[in-house]
């Protein structure tokens, strides 16, 4: 059995193959660019490990596992646009590079790409990939939108945020992992497993990073600490806040959201000060917990010998172990 | 054999009927939207009837049609994100009844729809359909960014500009007619027929169009006429007109196409005694008329009986009579 490093790796060398035309260059440059900024390519990984853990050869599923993650890339370029986000991996993104018209021309070419490389498989395995694949695509779309339409509503539910981040985040893991199962031709009852796996620990995995933008080591993850805090962003931290909250607490923290101008450092500390009393990161964890156990329960309701899943139990805990 | 109009009509009550859910409505009252501003549906009646000339049942051909119909409706929508065009057949574009993030995402899931609908055809179909089905979007795509790009150019060849129609319109056609014959089981060298059958045709119905634009009938075509000439849209016209023109010819045009402001009647009056001088609208017509008669060489050589062919070449025939 492979380790995750050898699968991210090989992807990475295999997605830098993909030939795409030099003409129109408006077109493809910016494919190319997007692709080259790299990533941790845990889909494709994920896909591959999932394949050698039922048995299958992981060098007849490297096309499909490109397809799923120049998905993601596509969806990254497009969610790009609407966050009008100016860097993706400390780069400018494709329309901060080009324009607008050209991202989303080269993000629906991106998506058509996806499609053909998934196609890479034999007949007995396509309708039942491609299906799953364009539901998880709809799904995706589906929670994308939410996330816009979230941010102009007050009243999110906690019920609400883990459907948005399932439908974000979870289910694209999810699939990924499953087609990889679908490829070694594992019994249906273990696709429904792996699949409930994986999107157990996208779950778990979002909930974590929500934890690691408030309280994670600044110089370690390069990130700027708390963000999500200085950009109101409804998190599982500040939704459960809002739940829980008495009514003084609740009022300082709605206080805090609806300020036009504020010192930085002034709203971290307030709203960290509004956590800790509510014991939100303990709270977090729990959910976080929650989710990962019943992730592990699926994978240990899969029916082949334990020691197969080893690699895949090990690189969920590593998932959930980046340091708080 | 039934008349396109049958099949016109048929798609365009089976579009409606289509389920999308119901929410998030943000996300899907768009495409509802989109869908039902109706149109020709002429490429999913070119699907229906190639299906029928071929001798199949075009009740099991329908799902795939509807696909091509999303699938074109999706490429309209976001290029009137590109072309910022505030009206589709009069009615607000969907970026401007919403805004631009709700279009393209709208977008996105019309077009992962489409592949869903696309993929209710039997095993026996499904790669060759789905292989031509993905070529023929990373065409459109492709001339959908040569379309753009040549705004920015001014020395386009004729050459150059075929191959962005080809691209950009006259290869759906093609494929389209090509699905409906692999479900009727066409042979491959009947297949390849239709398909070009469909790139000529779909070339001299663009060359027709740009010749409707200067050369119609305002009143019954309910479109400003010369729009082109005032957006200085390098359409065939004006390319033959560059190309042919002599220095004091080629210096006025371009006199006309640098000026910022200008009268409007002046400018088209201008450009249509230039266009007139240089034979233009003959010119075109001649062109157009290779490209149709290629495509019923096409038509010709497919081998059934000819009776069956006559749905198919009487619709072309029409198709290029609309009154200049």
């Amino acid at each position: 059995m492979h380790q995750p490093d050898f699968f991210q790796k090989l992807i990475e060398q295999e997605i830098q193959k993909i030939s795409f035309q030099q003409k129109p260059a408006s077109l493809y440059d910016p494919i190319r660019y997007m692709i080259s900024l790299g990533g941790k390519r845990l889909r494709p990984a994920l896909l591959l490990m999932s394949n050698e853990m039922f048995g299958g050869d992981y060098n007849n599923a490297i096309n499909p596992a490109l397809g799923i993650e120049v998905f993601h890339n596509f969806t990254l370029l497009h969610d790009d646009i609407m966050d009008k986000a100016p860097l993706r991996r400390g780069k400018p993104t494709v329309h901060q590079q080009w324009n607008t018209d050209i991202a989303i021309l080269s993000g629906d070419t991106m998506f058509v790409k996806a499609s053909q490389l998934m196609m890479d498989m034999p007949d007995n395995c396509l309708r039942k990939s491609l299906e799953l694949f364009y539901k998880t695509a709809t799904d995706v779309c589906e929670g994308q939108q939410l996330d816009m339409d979230y941010e102009q509503e007050m009243e999110i539910s906690i019920h609400d945020y883990i459907l948005m981040i399932r439908l974000k985040t979870a289910v694209l893991l999810a699939c990924s992992l499953q087609i990889g199962a679908i490829l070694a031709g594992a019994s249906e009852e273990d696709q429904r497993c792996i699949y409930l796996f994986g999107q157990n620990l996208g779950i778990a995995f979002q909930l974590h990073d929500d934890l690691l933008d408030v309280y994670s080591d600044e110089k370690k993850f390069g990130k700027q600490n708390s963000g999500d805090i200085i950009a109101n962003k409804k998190t599982f931290l500040l939704l459960k806040a809002l739940e829980v909250a008495n009514s003084p607490a609740r009022e300082e923290l709605s206080r805090w959201i609806s300020l036009p101008d504020f010192n930085a450092e002034e709203k971290i500390n307030a709203v960290k000060n509004i956590y800790t009393a509510l014991n939100i990161r303990q709270k977090t964890e729990e959910e976080m917990d929650k989710y990962f156990h019943e992730a592990l329960q699926q994978l240990e309701a899969i029916r082949i010998p334990a020691e197969q899943k080893e690699v895949l139990r090990d690189f969920s805990e590593q998932l959930m172990m980046r340091e708080v």
